[in-house]
C-alpha cells in the first residue's frame, strides 16, 4: 500500500540499500523501519522534519516521546554547546549533574536520591536490581502488554498474544526474545492491569519470593489510560502490607505532569525509573525514589549492595540538555503543552464524530493513542492489535505519513512537544479526518 | 592519607555536600567516587583536566579508556555542533547511522553486520541474549574476574574474592548484586581465564546448555593481559564443535589495533560487543558480528526472534562523534598511540628498576596496567587485589592524583589518548618514579 502514494523517496531508497549491507534488516532500531524501506532526516526543526528527499513533516512522535521541546531548540543547543568547548565525559564528577539531580528531586517529594544512567531500559534494569538487592527477593511483578524497554526480565509478556497469553487468572509469563532462560519467566509474575481481584490473588500467591511491583501509570503499551486508581490503592496497600516494593517506570510518563504521571495518585512508589524527555535529547535514564532503599547503590557504606557505574552515566552533555530542557518544561510549560493536547484531543473527538467512525482516544497530559474500538479499553487484552488490526493501523499510518505528511508513533499514538501551535493541530485534526473517511469501512471492522 | 596532600578543594568539597542531598553517597557513578569527596571537573582540553578549585591534571584515564582523542577534540566539537544544528534524535533514520555503520563494518572484517546500542552494559546484554535467540540455549559461560557491564548474568564473579570464589575446578557464581536470582547464577559458567583444561572442562559439563562463551581478549579485570593464544584456540575449537558461539566483549579492548584485539589472534568471533572509543565521546554501545547470527534482529523476517529498538540508539549526535573519532583513528594513529604507548612502559620499566620495586605491567596496545608482583598474573586470582593491597593502590593513586596531578584509573592503570606526547610521559614517569620510591617498603609486601 505504502508505495501507492506519490513520494519523493529516490534518496531514503538508495540509502535503505546501502544500510541493509551492514545492518539486519537495514536499522539500528526497529523503531525507524518501515516497508519498503525507512526514511532518513536531513534536518530537523521544532515541530519539523524534512528528510533526504526534501519531504517535510510534522513530527507528533518526537523520537519516541523523547524531545519535549521538538527539534533542535536553540535554548538547548547553546548550553551543549559551551559545555562540548569544555569536554563531554571524564572520570571526574561535574557541577552540572548535582544542578541537575537536585532539580529533579526538587520537582518531586517522592525522588529522595536519584541516580543518572544512559537509558531507559538501563534505569529499569537498575531499578529492579535495586529493589532485588534492598528486599532480598528474586521475583518481580508487572503489568501484561506493558513496555519496559530490553532487559529480559522487564520485557517479559510485552508482546503476548491470544496464541501465548493463557489464562486470565494465571497470564503465561511470554518471552519476547526466542531462548529466554526458563528462570526469568519463573521469576517474573504477570498480572492483568487494572484487575484487582486477579492481580492480588497472583502477588499473594508469590508474596514471599517479590521483590517489587513495577508499574507504568500510563502503560502505552497497554493501552495509554491512566491506571485506575482503585487498582493502584489495592496494590499501594498489598505491597505495604507486604513488604513488596512498588516501583514506578515513568520513562514516558514523566511528561504527564510537572512531576510524573505519580502526582495524579496519592500513593508513593518506593522508587521510579526515568529517561526520555530528561534528556533533552541525549541518551539518559534515572532511578530516583526513596533514599534507604537507594541507599543500595550507596559507594561510601562498608557493603555495597549494588555496586554500580557506567561509563556514560550523568555525562555532562546529557546533564548539561536534560536541565535546560527540564527549566524550560516549568509549570506554566506543563500546563500549556496538556491545554494544547486537550485541544487537539476535543477537535479530533470531533473528527471522529464527524467521520462517524468507531474511534476512541485515551491518554494522559501530552499523549493520546488511538484504538479502533466503540469502547475505550481498559486492559491490555482489550487494547491488543490483531495482526489484521496492526494491516490496518500501518497503512492508516502510511496514509498520514506519506499522504499528509505527519510523523506519529507506529502504535498509533501521538506525544506533542512544546512546538505544537494550533496550526499543526488543525493540520493533525484535518489529516485525521481525511484518513478516517478514507478508512471508514475497514475500521468498521475493528469496532468491538 | 587524602587529606594530607596540600591541594585546594573548597569548591569541590562544597559541591560534595549539595551531591550527598541528592545523590546516595554523593554520586551518580561509582567511578567518580574518592574518599573524602570526588572533584568536579570545570574545563578540559587535550589530555589536561581543570577541576573546580583550578588545579590541572594530566588525563592517563580519559574516561574510563573512552576518549581515544582526549577532551574536546576540535575536529569531533565541530561536527557535533553542524549536527545539533540539524537535531539530536528522531523517529526516523539518519544517513550518518549508515556511514558509521559502514565505517566499522570496513575496519574488521569479522563484522558482517553491526547493530547500535546506548553503552556497554547494552551492547553486552544484547549479544548475550542475541546468542540465546540464535542457538535457543540459556547458559553462557564467562571469565572470573572479567568485568562486562551491569546487565546481572554478565556481571557474575566479577568481584569474586578469596572468601567466594571456591574451588577453581568449579568456580563459584558469585554475584556481584545482593539479592541476583538464583536462576542467574545458575545459568552462569564461570571458568579461569588461560586454564586450558579446567575450562573445557567446565564447558564440556555444560555444553547442551550454553549458548556462548563471553571473552574480552584483554580482560581490563582480570589483569589486562592479551589473552594467551592457546588457550583461545582450545576455547575456539570447543565452541567450533559443540555449536556453541565465541562471543567477544571489545568494550575496551577495541583500541588496541586497527580493528579490535581480535586482529591479534587467527579466532573469528562469532559477535562483538563495542562501546566506549567508538562513541566519539558519548553514550554509545554495538554489536556486530556474523550476519546469519545477526539476522537474530531483523525486523523483515517473518519471525523476529529478538525484537529490539531503544530510543537513542544510533542517534545521529554519537553517530557523528563516533564516525569522526574513528575516521582520526586510522592505521596511523593507531601505530603512533601504540608506539607512544609502549614508550611509555620502556620509561616506566627503567623507573620500576631504579627504584627496585616489585611492580610489572601488563597491557595491549594503548593501554596498561600496574600490578605490585614480581611476576605478572595470567589470571585473575593472580593479579587480584586484597583489601589490603587496594587500601595500598589507593594511597598510591591519591598520591598520583593529588600531590603529581595525574589522573589515572583505579584499578591503577593508564588508557593512552592519542593526545599524549612525550611531555606526558616524561611527567608520567617521573611521578611513578617518586611514587615507587616513597612507597617502596609496602609494595614490598604486596610482592608474591
Amino acid at each position: 500500500m505504502s508505495n501507492s502514494y506519490n513520494v519523493n523517496r529516490k534518496y531514503s531508497s538508495a540509502l535503505y540499500k546501502r544500510a541493509k549491507e551492514v545492518m539486519t534488516g537495514g536499522v539500528s532500531r526497529n523503531t525507524i523501519f518501515r516497508r519498503p524501506h525507512p526514511f532518513y532526516v536531513a534536518t530537523a526543526k521544532g515541530s519539523y522534519v524534512t528528510d533526504i528527499d526534501a519531504n517535510t513533516r510534522i513530527d507528533f512522535a518526537n523520537n519516541m516521546a523523547s524531545l519535549i521541546h521538538g527539534h533542535a531548540h536553540p535554548a538547548i543547543n547553546e548550553a551543549v554547546i559551551a559545555q562540548l568547548q569544555r569536554g563531554t565525559a571524564y572520570t571526574l564528577g561535574t557541577a552540572v549533574e548535582v544542578e541537575f539531580g537536585e532539580l529533579l528531586v526538587e520537582r518531586n517529594h517522592n525522588f529522595e536520591k536519584i541516580r543518572f544512567v544512559n537509558s531507559g531500559t538501563e534505569a529499569v534494569m537498575s531499578m529492579i536490581k535495586a529493589a532485588r538487592a534492598y528486599t532480598g527477593r528474586p521475583k518481580i511483578a508487572k503489568a501484561e502488554g506493558a513496555y519496559h524497554g530490553t532487559y529480559d526480565f522487564a520485557e517479559i509478556s510485552q508482546i503476548a498474544t491470544p496464541d501465548t497469553w493463557g489464562d486470565i487468572d494465571h497470564p503465561n509469563s511470554v518471552p519476547v526474545t526466542m531462548g529466554t532462560p526458563e528462570c526469568v519467566k519463573k521469576d517474573v509474575v504477570i498480572f492483568p492491569y487494572n484487575d484487582i481481584k486477579r492481580t492480588l490473588k497472583l502477588l499473594e500467591e508469590n508474596k514471599d519470593e517479590l521483590a517489587c511491583v513495577l508499574i507504568d501509570p500510563v502503560s502505552h503499551r497497554v493501552g495509554m489510560f491512566p491506571i485506575e486508581k482503585d487498582f493502584l490503592e489495592a496494590v499501594y496497600n498489598w505491597t505495604r502490607k507486604n513488604k513488596v516494593l512498588m516501583v514506578f517506570d515513568e520513562v514516558v510518563t514523566y511528561r504527564v505532569t510537572y512531576s510524573g504521571a505519580q502526582e495524579m495518585y496519592p500513593f508513593k512508589p518506593d522508587m521510579t525509573a526515568l529517561g526520555k524527555i530528561i534528556g533533552g535529547g541525549f541518551p539518559v535514564g534515572a532511578i530516583a525514589g526513596d533514599a534507604e532503599i537507594m541507599s543500595v547503590f550507596d559507594p561510601t557504606r562498608r557493603v555495597i549492595k549494588q555496586p554500580h557505574s557506567g561509563t556514560f552515566s550523568a555525562n555532562p552533555i546529557t546533564m548539561t540538555a536534560g536541565k535546560v530542557a527540564m527549566q524550560l518544561f516549568d509549570r506554566k510549560a506543563v500546563d500549556d503543552i496538556n491545554k494544547m493536547t486537550n485541544i487537539a484531543k476535543k477537535q479530533i473527538r470531533e473528527a471522529i464524530k464527524e467521520a462517524d467512525v468507531p474511534v476512541v482516544l485515551t491518554g494522559a497530559g501530552s499523549m493520546f493513542r488511538f484504538h479502533f474500538r466503540k469502547k475505550a479499553p481498559r486492559m491490555y487484552r482489550e487494547s491488543y492489535q490483531s495482526p489484521d488490526e496492526r494491516r490496518l493501523i500501518v497503512d492508516f499510518l502510511d496514509y498520514l505519513f506519506l499522504h499528509e505528511d505527519l510523523i506519529m508513533i507506529n502504535t498509533f499514538a501521538c506525544m506533542f512537544a512544546t512546538t505544537i501551535t494550533q496550526v499543526e493541530v488543525d493540520r493533525l485534526t484535518e489529516s485525521l479526518l481525511s484518513g478516517f473517511k478514507k478508512f471508514k469501512a475497514e475500521i468498521h471492522q475493528f469496532a468491538k
